[in-house]
């Protein structure tokens, strides 16, 4: 939040989402605003990866699913889906390490067409997520390729192999986002960015779902010059993490395993953070102290009211 | 045939084939060789196409499906097969105009990673039919991409789309096809050809199914060189066709719809032709007069065996 900051926190919303935790946040965010068209979610693309002819966008494809009420209770891909193609590529001695649904191939297979027809990724997504009903707006963090990769257990992993032929396992040894420098905050995110009332960073990876997010240069600044205030969303509970591997990369970024530590990574961007516990003494930020689960989805609108209400408070 | 040539209609049989007429007559052939090896099958790639980030092979799929007795009872595409990442393109708004079942997008799919990595295509299509249990060769006419045009109707078609989208309708105005000049025989071919004891063309359509293969420049050289005897399947039943589009390309052509007709084209690579009526005085080529009919696998090995006995009576 820049100074002189107007209080517009009642009206749109920017969500900075990355894996589940901002994607379910992002979808109690729905019910926590005016209208679909209030919420502008920006999310991770450092884990797309381009295989079986289609350009899969793990992050983006999990908010549209949260936000169409499509997703799967298995936690990723959309709901019923089959995973014929998948069989056949096994019958045809394929090693499908990437596990993907026949729908959720459609949509990346379209999104291929369409990037291939010189679409922006920002566009291609943006059809997409209108086919799918979906009036809030799902905006990659950049059009650029970025890539993220990780170092681990004597190797570097493109992102979704670390995650699933490597299990997540660590320690990581770093965390690299190829393509970074050439990436730049969309005009779509900029504008959500300058037009939010409030700005709210997910529950997700501070390393390797909201850190790609930013990195991308220019989106700290954006974020700082910001009128609307910028808060987040712990994703840690309890000392522990919820789901996926943050604890081996909040280690490996020195930071301890807690909303300071989460705060010390966001830094300045920052104007107040959702944490299941006080911070340190000492600690000069603000903070708003609940319950972080969201069991169901009377818990996801809970936690997304409560922060909204914070924000505002902060921009008040 | 070249001259001299020795009495090995036992050995190994290549049969030349496009659509179903073809795929139908090499799946019979399959029943009468000693084994799935004695069998190399030439296909047709000018109907390949690109879609859905998959590379698909209308034709060597055909042909690879008859032979695995995996072909679904509708004509094409594999036996049982669902059509899911259809549906989910068809929600994204996409027009699908080619529809392919999941499993056949599979084959696609690994077909164009295979190509992506560097493999020929005849490399390609050799891992998948192998995959799929197939004993018998599987050999694209070329490597190099070769792509039937049909000019009908005031514009023109890529193949495909010309049959799906168009309808087949004539009158046919022009075929193209475009990379021909570039094409050759592969090594397979060559060496199929080289070592068969008979060779059969296939009951598919003579313009754009065996044409495109016979205008590989050095195909028909390599035709006539070989030892064994080549030997036409008529399409051609009753003066009409079984199946498929060949009437108006046979008008188009300026050749009666008859096996005359067919032999006028082939020219002089045949050593004879099977057709279900005698041909027209004056034509001096052997014809084994039987019905071409194949309703069932009894029908496609009796067809098999007797154009077998044919090209083995020729070459003695």
């Amino acid at each position: 939040m820049s100074r002189g900051a107007d209080s517009r926190a009642g009206g749109p919303v920017v969500v900075l989402a990355g894996g589940t935790g901002g994607a379910k946040l992002a979808r109690g965010m729905l019910d926590a605003v005016a209208a679909p068209e209030q919420l502008a979610v920006v999310v991770n693309t450092g884990d797309d990866v381009e295989i079986y002819g289609a350009h899969v966008s793990p992050d983006p494809d999990l908010v549209a699913y949260w936000l169409a009420d499509r997703i799967d209770p298995r936690g990723w891909g959309l709901a019923g889906d089959t995973f014929h193609v998948m069989d056949g590529l096994r019958e045809l001695g394929v090693d499908v390490w990437f596990n993907l649904g026949d729908r959720d191939l459609a949509v990346g297979i379209e999104r291929a067409r369409r990037l291939a027809a010189g679409a922006r990724l920002t566009e291609a997504i943006a059809a997409l997520t209108r086919a799918l009903g979906i009036g809030a707006q799902v905006l990659p963090m950049a059009d650029e390729p970025v890539r993220t990769h990780v170092a681990a257990r004597g190797r570097t992993w493109p992102f979704q192999e670390f995650m699933i032929v490597n299990g997540g396992a660590g320690p990581i040894e770093g965390v690299e986002l190829r393509g970074i420098e050439a990436a730049r905050p969309t005009p779509e995110v900029l504008a959500a960015i300058e037009r939010a009332g409030a700005i709210v960073i997910g529950p997700s990876n501070p390393l390797v779902s909201i850190g790609p997010i930013l990195a991308v240069p220019g989106m700290r600044e954006a974020l700082r010059a910001a009128a609307a205030p910028v808060v987040a969303v712990s994703p840690i509970v309890g000392g522990a993490v919820v789901k996926g591997p943050t604890a081996a990369f909040m280690a490996w970024a020195g930071q301890p395993l807690s909303a300071a530590g989460v705060a010390a990574l966001y830094g300045d961007v920052l104007d107040g953070i959702v944490a299941d516990e006080p911070l340190p003494d000492g600690l000069d930020l603000p903070v708003h102290v609940t319950d972080l689960m969201m069991p169901d989805a009377a818990g996801r609108a809970r936690l997304a009211r409560e922060t909204l209400a914070f924000a505002r408070a902060l921009a008040s």
